[in-house]
C-alpha cells in the first residue's frame, strides 16, 4: 500500500515585504469510493495512508460490519480511488438507514442520536481506566511530537489508541473522522481489546467524533481543542471522559471526572 | 431566529497541579434535518445561527436551486430541528446524483470531481479582482478580532465575504462547510455580486473548501491554516487564488499568484 501523505510544491511566499519562489511540502488528499456488495456506499477524501484500516473502521462505525470475519472479501485500487468490499448479509447495506436522521430514546435514557446508525453502534462506556493529569498531558505531547507530516504540513489531524502508560497506534488523516476510523480499523484488524484505551485527539470534539469514540468503544477522550455542547451531552450519556484543551500543564474535563486521578 | 451560538458550562479544570470547578463557555452544536418537497434531503450539524442563510447556500452549493425564487416557501422548525422547503422543479431532488462520485472532464480540460454536483454548480472564476499583500493579512486580522464566539470557545469556523477594502459578512459555524454556506446564502439573499469578492476563511484549504468557493463564485480565497494538493489542483483548474498561512506579516500562495500584487 502507498504511505504517502504529502508532496512537494513550488510556491510564492510573502514575508518581510517580499515574494519568493519556495519549495513547500503539501498534505496529499485522497478521494476513496467504497463498494460494498456492488453497490456504491460512500465516498471518503481522505490521507492515502492505512486505507484497509480506514475502510474496515468505517464499516463498523456505520454499523455494516461487527467483526473483521464479517468482510468475505477486501480489494482496494489505489490508482482509481476505489474499495471494492464483500460482506455477508446484504440486508445490512440498505442505504435507506444511512444518513438518515433518528431521534428516538434507548436503554431507558432519553438520547438523541439524529443518525440511525449511530443508535445501532454507539455504545455506553464500562471502562473503569483512570489517568493520571500528568499522563493525559505527556500522552498529547507524545501523539503530537511522533507526527511528521503534521510538523511538514501543518494539514492534518492526529488521532492516537493508548493505555494510561503509552501509545498504541497513531493514525494521521486531513479528515478528522477518518484517523478515528482508522484507529477503530486498526483495533479489529488486530484484534486489540478497546475497553481499557483511551483516545488522544488533535482536533475538537463534536458530537461526531464523541460517537466514533464511543462506537470505538473507549472511555476517555483526551483533545488538545474544544468540545461542542453535544458532544458534552452525549458523553455524559454514554458515560465517556471528555477532556480539551491540554495545552502545556492545564486542562479541561468535561464529563465524567472520575477518571482523572490525582 | 435563535442566535445562540453558545452557552455556560461548569467545568473541572486541571491547572498547576490542582482540579477546580469553574465556569466555560461552551459552542452550541445543532442538528438541522432538511426536508426538500417532502423528502429528507440531509441533516447538517450546525452552530444554530443564520440557519435560512445556511439552508439557501447548502441548496445552492448542492445544485438543487439556483437563484432564491426557485425556492416556493422556506420554514423552520428550531425547536425540533427541522427545515421544510418547497422548490419548483421536483426532478432536481433526485438524490441518486448526490453524495455520488462523479469523474468526468469538462470544457475542454481534464478535471476531476468526486461529486456529480460539484461537477454541476462549481464555476471557473473569472474574477479580475486582485488585493495587495497588505490588504490579505489585514482582512484576517479584522475577521479573527470581530469574531466572539471564536474568542469564547475556540471551537468555531470564521468564514467572510469581503472586499480588499473590508469584511461585508462574518459568518461563524462548528462546520468548515456550514460557515461556507451560510455565506452563499447571505450572497443569495441579499442579491450581492460575489465575481470580484474574496472570502476569507479560517480554517484548511481541502477540496471541497476550494469547490464551496468556486460555488460561492469568487476569485481569491485567504486562509489562516494549510491547503491539500487537491485542493491546489482545482484551484489552478478553476483559476482560483488559494492563499494560506496567513500569519503575521507572512503567508503562502499557492495558486494563480498574479491577484496578489506587490
Amino acid at each position: 500500500m502507498s504511505e504517502s501523505m504529502s508532496e512537494k510544491y513550488t510556491i510564492t511566499k510573502y514575508s518581510n515585504g517580499q515574494f519568493l519562489h519556495v519549495e513547500d511540502v503539501i498534505v496529499n488528499e485522497f478521494p476513496l469510493t467504497i463498494f460494498v456488495n456492488d453497490s456504491e456506499f460512500a465516498t471518503m477524501v481522505c490521507t492515502p495512508a492505512h486505507l484497509e484500516e480506514m475502510v474496515v473502521g468505517f464499516l463498523a462505525s456505520e454499523g455494516v460490519i461487527r467483526f473483521y470475519s464479517d468482510i468475505l472479501s477486501m480489494s482496494i485500487d489505489e490508482d482509481r480511488g476505489y474499495a471494492y468490499v464483500t460482506i455477508k448479509a446484504e440486508t445490512t447495506t440498505n442505504q435507506q438507514y444511512y444518513s438518515k436522521r433518528f431521534i428516538g430514546s434507548c436503554c431507558g435514557k432519553s438520547r438523541q442520536f439524529y443518525f440511525h446508525n449511530d443508535a445501532k453502534t454507539a455504545r455506553t462506556s464500562t471502562s473503569t481506566t483512570a489517568i493520571s493529569a500528568v499522563q493525559a498531558i505527556t500522552l498529547m505531547n507524545e501523539m503530537q511530537n511522533s507526527s511528521r507530516v503534521f510538523h511538514e504540513t501543518g494539514g492534518v489531524h492526529n488521532a492516537a489508541l493508548c493505555t494510561p502508560e503509552e501509545i498504541i497506534a497513531v493514525r494521521t488523516d486531513i479528515g478528522r473522522h477518518n484517523a478515528l476510523d482508522k484507529l477503530l480499523g486498526f483495533s479489529i484488524l488486530n484484534k486489540v481489546p478497546v475497553r481499557d484505551k483511551i483516545i488522544v485527539f488533535s482536533g475538537r470534539i463534536s458530537s461526531e467524533v464523541l460517537l466514533k469514540a464511543a462506537k470505538i468503544g473507549v472511555g476517555i477522550v483526551l483533545s488538545k481543542s474544544a468540545p461542542t455542547d453535544l458532544a458534552i451531552k452525549l458523553a455524559n450519556d454514554l458515560n465517556i471522559t471528555a477532556v480539551g484543551f491540554i495545552r502545556g500543564n492545564s486542562f479541561n474535563v468535561y464529563s465524567c471526572p472520575e477518571r482523572i486521578i490525582d
